[in-house]
């Protein structure tokens, strides 16, 4: 027998009683003769003591443990004395006495510490993945994951959602990310392609009279990564038949707040914020916001473009607007310098030509624009931006885009410096209504904006052909403290208007019946109306770890350059490999 | 609002109430002016009813339903008048009286009606898989996949078990089956591999203080697909530190009874039936024996190497054996013609060179064989069989392999044409203690029987360099009703005897560094004893839902030429594609 207990459960009940423990060596003391060592389970920590006294033998082979090494122990609980307590560790009232103990494992020395907060690189961590994994934060994380995917299962299947497996090896449809590919054996010069979601068998499996379908699925894109992409991703995809938006998107909540009092103890009070893709920008000058903090854009086009500042009015005369974020109270914490350089090069980068600012006096308002506003333009200013003496007015006046992404991203870095934001709060966000279609420049034609099976607004439909920029999608974000967790819509469920959308798209009808055949005929047999969504687990589980990337969520992941350090993976194959899947790599022929 | 309840679940408590429902017309019927519509939604099927003189418009529209159109509908649910009922249908004593319709969706006309045992081939139940799965069997068998998957997480959540998610994108180790591939477009000539299990991942996971690891997992192999295999497939893979194989075993078992009496209502008796492999070899001329019935594998070479037929000598001789079935009670219901030429075509396939037989009468055996048995050897076999007057006993003379695989095959051929097989029973076996390597004639080595990891028999190690093919592995598998549902072993966690199992399996060191380096690695840092085992869930649903087939128990299966007939994968992919991931296709080339 390895054990019959946990080093990390172990507490006063304990004491007297006999246990047999199994672990890792996570250090040693030597005291007066008496060896002790704090062993590391799963389940957390304790001391165990080897006293020459209570028995030699147990002593001399504690006397050759090293870190990580891998043994189990037998021994008594007793209670330490009052001053020996050690507060820091849960089981810190009670040690072990050990009478005996069996090493199971020698390790050699890590090469960085089994403890959180480590300062060796993130490559050596991926390195060493099977050490990594063994600090208490990276332990936590994936428990953590583990919790959010049992809750969300369990939530799911009382609501009669049925666990559907779709296909990894499946079809190419070239639109939207990259597809990584498989190269078909049987079918020489053929390919499958890894889903970058199930989005189509989802849709298939309401044809199929599932009606409420979900998995927690691995979707794929080769796309050049982020810190916050990998290669393969996971989430929980869910849709229904007979769908309406407020009974989705209630259930939606529910399930929500239910991962976050299992996972965080939290009652989050429903039902969520909406905004609409327009308020959101308008507001926020994103369509993820923050929400955990105000400071909200405010238009001043009308009244920046009274004044006798030229470029103020030509912004307007070109549809462009003039809109000012009010960083509260903060006038005196910004030298003219900090705010032309520091918070100018955070808007550059959207486009921003300029940064305009007024510090807020007593009686009116002080800096390089101010001589460009008459009284009655500064009282109207100082109404509209609820301003007090001390506060900072910070203006973009550009084209809408460049307007909202500069200030959003201005408002977002003031947030985190001003220490605005309550970093316990969690406050989940629903931003509806996107646009349904956004026009590439690259490809020249419109691309979904979300995919193609997007429902627009129904009233928006006679300007899909006319203007299609402007049409409005049955779409909604859920959003999560600046994050987006996840995106749904109702979908087309029509076989003519899909049809149209194919068309507005750019699709000859080749092409739509090369790619989408199979949906399109589904189609014809009685599909009901449905609709869905899909959140990312590994987002969700960042963002409730607490932790900064989304690598450290999952166990083994890829590097930026798609790699996997420890296994060492991609990695050459055999050319009886390729031969047998009818390649020749292009790179070793030249 | 497209329903309020569902259609299976109506019953004569919701009589005189208003219900709205969504659905599919599953059959409609014109009585005297009255329409009839069976309308069919996930939870089942009722009857709807149009009386013009309830209304007069939703008549109208329900004289243009046909099979597959898709409503939602509102009317009082009535009871049947007693002669009315349908005992067929759970519904059957209730009817709704509709006074409101909408069409949601038209449908062609299905090719194949929507019901059971229907006789379309499955080339069209795939090409049209949306319909298929309408048909209730379809949609039982995932209920029922549902169900078992949710009662596994359910139970191995109750027993600490983490579900942690191992890549999709890894590495090639072609050791064992071959892998699918998967170009790196970062990473010119390099390739990833999907997984053919997460065996090593979930060692790493062992590795890395886990202690008790489950994922449901997808696993991919590139094999020429018999009727019983998929390119993926999917397992419930778990893997556990300071591992006993008692307690590991029965936990299993406890599983397993959970899920049959979950899934079935069936109380399954533990423990388990075990047996060695040596011992279901000698019993059942199978490692995967099906224990439903009898009729067990009998020696008898000591007693026919007496006789005076000169094969049996010979066989003995050789080292070979003689082994019967005793088919019991059944003499008569075979003629010589039918045993020579029926039963034999039943053993010719695995190498048995004739098929010996004799008929047990009172006082003596008749039969081509007899002549050779004087009267002391003959009582001898009728005592050995367990023979009584009318026993057909079947033989075969060969080598131990061919013995065991023909015979094996005739008993099962006649547990099922004699009807011993009790369809409603379900047996569990594990068998334990498999070779830990066999010999491979194609690649002139010893190949793992299991995979590299298998931790061989403590007792048999001496003999692992002077006879690897005697030597035992700690491994089981679990058997259901004559199906292998999955194996198990004991790991090897030393580095030096893992180092030596790679040797002895004729691996170069380089090779062993180059595929395995990371998991030898992994071993130099205090890993702990583990082991595990992975069942295949696709099998489990196959007989708990009673399918024949695998591919009923998947939403989306592959043909056998690894084709989803529905969206065409696999498929060419542009040039572009091809290119980005530095690839020309050879067969293009030719």
């Amino acid at each position: 027998m390895y054990r019959n207990a946990n080093c990390g459960e172990l507490t006063e009940t304990f004491a007297g009683k006999k246990v047999t423990l199994a672990g890792w060596v996570q250090k040693r003391r030597d005291l007066g003769g008496v060896i002790f060592i704090d062993l590391r389970d799963r389940s957390g920590i304790v001391q165990i003591v080897f006293n020459p006294q209570v028995s030699q033998e147990a002593w001399n082979k504690a006397d050759k443990l090293r870190s990580e090494y891998c043994v189990t122990v037998t021994g008594e609980v007793v209670k330490r004395d009052p001053e020996a307590v050690n507060e820091k560790i849960k089981t810190g009232t009670i040690e072990v006495m050990i009478n005996e103990i069996t090493l199971l494992n020698k390790s050699k020395t890590p090469p960085f510490p089994i403890e959180d907060d480590i300062e060796a690189s993130e490559d050596i961590r991926l390195n060493y993945r099977y050490l990594d994994l063994r600090r208490p934060e990276m332990l936590e994380t994936l428990k953590i994951r583990n919790k959010i995917t049992h809750t969300l299962r369990d939530f799911l299947d009382e609501n009669d959602f049925l666990d559907v497996e779709t296909p990894i090896l499946t079809k190419s449809t070239p639109e939207g990310a990259r597809d990584y590919l498989v190269p078909s054996r049987v079918h020489p010069g053929e390919f499958y392609a890894l889903p970058q979601s199930p989005q189509l068998f989802k849709q298939l499996l309401m044809a199929s009279g599932i009606e409420k379908y979900y998995q927690i699925a691995r979707c794929f894109r080769d796309e050049d990564l982020r810190a916050d992409r990998q290669p393969e991703f996971t989430q929980v995809d869910m849709e229904m038949s007979f769908f309406e938006v407020d009974k989705f998107q209630n259930m939606i909540e529910e399930m929500l707040v239910r991962v976050m009092k299992e996972v965080k103890g939290i009652d989050i009070p429903r039902p969520f914020k909406r905004l609409t893709y327009a308020e959101s920008i308008d507001l926020y000058g994103s369509d993820k916001p923050d929400t955990r903090f105000g400071m909200t854009l405010i238009d001043l086009t009308d009244i920046a473009a009274d004044s006798t500042l030229k470029v103020f009015k030509e912004v307007q005369e070109k549809g462009g607007l003039v809109k000012a974020i009010n960083a509260k109270g903060v006038a005196a914490q910004f030298s003219r310098k900090q705010v032309d350089e520091d918070l100018r090069a955070v808007v550059s980068p959207y486009g921003a030509k300029g940064l305009a600012w007024l510090k807020v006096e007593e009686g009116g308002m002080k800096g390089p624009i101010a001589k460009f506003f008459d009284e009655a333009l500064t009282a109207r200013i100082i109404e509209r931006t609820n301003a007090e003496p001390g506060d900072l007015l910070l203006f973009v006046a550009d084209k809408k885009k460049i307007v909202a992404d500069s200030l959003g991203a201005l408002r977002l870095h003031l947030g985190k410096l001003l220490g605005l934001i309550d970093e316990s709060a969690y406050n989940f966000l629903w931003v509806t209504h996107f646009p349904l279609l956004s026009y590439s420049e690259e490809e020249h034609r419109y691309v979904a904006e979300h995919h193609p099976f997007t429902m627009p607004v129904l009233e928006d439909l006679d300007k899909i052909e006319s203007d299609p920029g402007s049409v409005r999608a049955q779409s909604f974000d859920m959003v999560l403290n600046g994050y987006e967790l996840g995106s749904g819509s109702q979908r087309i469920s029509d076989h003519d208007l899909q049809e149209k959308m194919f068309k507005v798209l750019g699709f000859t009808k080749e092409r739509a019946e090369k790619q989408f055949g199979f949906l399109m005929s589904a189609f014809e047999y009685g599909v009901p109306p449905h609709g869905g969504m899909a959140l990312g687990i590994d987002r969700i589980v960042m963002l409730l770890a607490g932790r900064s990337s989304l690598r450290d969520t999952i166990a083994f992941p890829k590097t930026a350059s798609a790699s996997d350090l420890l296994t060492k993976a991609p990695s050459e194959v055999s050319l009886a490999q390729l031969a047998e899947l009818h390649l020749d790599v292009a790179t070793i022929l030249k």
